[in-house]
């Protein structure tokens, strides 16, 4: 058995284990995090993090970790070491975690040598397990799973998150001069309001294209992996080296999908950069 | 026991035994409807209107129909007229369900004297069965459920279906306006793709407002009832008295949300008349 499948095995029921806990919350209070309204946290986000934190410290004292709740409590990321670093969202979607909306999950990504090795997302309230091993495939709940293979942008089902556009006028800008461009182009168009899920979604072919700009590593550490181990293409969607750390990601089908986005967005970023210049 | 709960009693089972067929469902073909590549149909939503039609129309020799599937095949919607009238959705979300992604459904409305007495929607990936009887609030398998009460639009969860603009200019123009004034005072946007569903996850309070420009009688007839019976609010979102034949509408969690709503779009709605007037 390899060194990274004896840390899916560890790491696996404790996942499970928290995500059936979630099952029984009732009432969920949330506050504010940074200060926004709309960006929020529970104590079960906190609760999470620590549980698999602690239990994966206990086992694998090297290991090293980035989480989504004690990088806001530090108020910055940790660097990405060569160390094994676990990639740690507790509840990605929680808004929709706090509203009862079945569209969450927990996920947790492993780097070593700061290659993606293991993604690992679980939705309890659908009990679908998205796993993958780097080189091994992606999987839904032991089945092997790929991405639906749609080549056509105008066949193309496009998730694009665009709560990430309602708070911050720079991305508002960026995400509406896109959709725009888009949206005559597409066939349809989804926003779910969890990362970690629309990457499994395109994993498995739910839809065939996934747009995130203005994201943090730990909502894309697992499942750009299960895309690309689905036959799913991932790229930095600015046109920049795909940085994990600083996720803006395209993931699509393949990667004749990808192109097609990309030829329409950088036209479209072009027109937008040159009139802020004239503007500015 | 009254007339329309021995109606319901009497649909129930036929709607699950269907729902359930879906699950077996693999390798889903669809074919284009109306001659439009995105507007798809399957063997199954018609296999189930008929087999919905044909089974109530045994019992109920004297109910009508409007179907979305007959409709589509006699290329007209029937009027609805004082008798007992059953509006179906044989698959709501059609584009979801061929990729099988888990948010798409059956959904049923009965109107008697042009008034909606029964709805009934049923997601059988989730097993989620929304039902309402005029007067009796609404359930969700069971149990009663109500809005969330959210009465302010910064925080609030924003469903807008926009695949509705992908393929209408009008419709296009009317959903980009308005979505550029909403999404920087709104918490969240959301795209589920299924309007049936769209309006129960706004009676349950999983989101707080849902929207819907430009769609059809089968889309709202159950939807909209579930909505008010749990406490919720639905008006026609172009001003004009709720029109279920024509339905353009905005639910929400409450009317004081609602106004909100109202405010902000009805001011886009005019800035954007005003434009077309003088460019025409």
């Amino acid at each position: 058995m390899s060194e990274v499948q004896s840390y899916m095995d560890f790491v696996l029921p404790l996942v499970l284990e928290s995500g059936k806990e979630l099952l029984t919350v009732k009432n969920i209070i949330s506050e504010a995090k940074n200060g926004n309204d709309w960006d929020v946290v529970t104590i079960y986000d906190r609760k999470i993090e620590n549980l698999l934190i602690d239990k994966i410290k206990m086992k694998y004292k090297d290991h090293k970790f980035i989480g989504e709740e004690e990088s806001a409590a530090k108020n910055t990321i940790s660097t990405l070491t060569d160390s094994p670093t676990w990639i740690i969202d507790p509840i990605d979607g929680t808004a929709n975690f706090v509203k009862q909306m079945p569209i969450t999950c927990i996920s947790i990504g492993l780097t070593i040598n700061r290659e993606q090795v293991l993604g690992l997302i679980y939705n309890p309230y659908m009990d679908e397990l998205f796993t993958a091993l780097r080189g091994q495939g992606a999987y839904l709940n032991g089945n092997r799973i790929t991405t639906s293979g749609e080549t056509k942008i105008n066949k193309c089902i496009f998730n694009y998150e665009l709560s990430l556009a309602a708070h911050d006028g720079r991305l508002r800008e960026l995400y509406m001069s896109r959709l725009t461009a888009l949206i005559d182009v597409v066939s349809g168009i989804r926003s779910y309001g969890s990362a970690a899920l629309g990457l499994c979604y395109v994993a498995c072919g739910r839809i065939d294209a996934y747009q995130c700009d203005g994201l943090y590593p730990w909502d894309a550490a697992a499942g750009t992996l299960i895309v690309r181990e689905a036959g799913g293409y991932v790229i930095d969607s600015s046109g920049k080296p795909f940085d994990l750390m600083n996720p803006n990601f395209l993931a699509t089908s393949t990667e004749t999908l990808s192109q097609q986005f990309m030829s329409i967005e950088r036209s479209v970023d072009v027109s937008r950069l040159n009139i802020n210049e004239k503007t500015v």
